[in-house]
């Protein structure tokens, strides 16, 4: 049971964002501008990842599952494949470049100041343009801010995690932008 | 000099908004609800002094002296009564409430799972609504964004903290949405 009264039995940051729609509106526009927005030289598949990949880090089962899920819809790969990455990224089958963000990723997850010259470096070499350093350092800084808001409120999440991929196709179609919260 | 080129020298969190201007409108209409809109019962410098504590716990130097000088505006104190909040809140002159709404923002920046039902309950027990805790979790959650976003791409910061005291009255009567960054 969450911490306080949501007024709804809806899972995860679905809970807090249907009690407080003021706050959700931006939190979701947000969220399509970062993870499912087109116009975006990062696929939508190593957004999601990342934002899985970060969600692990700080062990948010609700937002893991939901973004892995969508990762793996993109990908077109398994839950395994997503497992491995977050269990490992540097053995997992990724290109340079998205390894590079990734690191960035968990640098920011510890805290800004934990990302190092080297780590923006090593991500230009490898492909990164700026865009993608700076996207990458938002997707990783808003799922601290989610990943929180989820957890902090002690929300509740469903333990089947056949039920995130079941939803995952028509998150893809929908998006996060002013969706149904109750659908 | 930040990660990235940023196009502009703007300091802190508006030179990554100004190269941005996609996100920086959603995260901008967020600081707005959670911080100046008065349509709640936390009042704005108790919400900026959430804010600024939550920053200085993430070593965030730009962005606990702009809403610590946020604060003290309010508060109608001075920087030195927000430095005390910052070192040792429960020995400051606050209200059983805000201290118990501190004391959950400083959990929620540790990780959401660091929240107790204790915490809770005091905070309800001290006066404070459900949406007042579900505020806080969010501008906790929030400011480990914002932190995040401002020290991860290595942006810049005024050292004098009068610089932000200047600022304050002016951001007080603009708040944050649809803000010219550039001023």
């Amino acid at each position: 049971m969450a911490h306080i009264d949501l007024k709804n039995d809806l899972p995860g940051i679905r809970g807090p964002m249907a009690y407080r729609p003021e706050t959700a509106k931006h939190l979701n526009n947000l969220a399509e501008v970062l993870l499912h927005d087109d116009n975006n030289t990062l696929p939508r598949g190593e957004r999601e990842l990342i934002g899985a990949y970060v969600s692990s880090l700080n062990d948010c089962f609700y937002c893991q599952n939901v973004h892995g899920a969508m990762a793996q819809h993109y990908l077109q790969c398994d839950m395994a494949a997503v497992d491995q990455v977050k269990k490992d990224f540097n053995a997992a089958p990724l290109t340079d470049k998205l390894k590079a963000l990734l690191a960035i990723a968990a640098s920011v997850q510890k805290g800004g100041k934990f990302v190092t010259a080297e780590q923006i470096q090593n991500a230009k070499e490898s492909g990164a343009t700026d865009i993608e350093i700076h996207d990458t350092v938002l997707i990783a800084a808003a799922f601290c801010m989610f990943n929180r808001y989820v957890d902090g409120l002690g929300t509740w999440a469903p333990s089947d995690r056949q039920l995130y991929m079941d939803r995952a196709k028509w998150r893809a179609d929908e998006g996060y932008a002013d969706i149904d919260l109750y659908k």
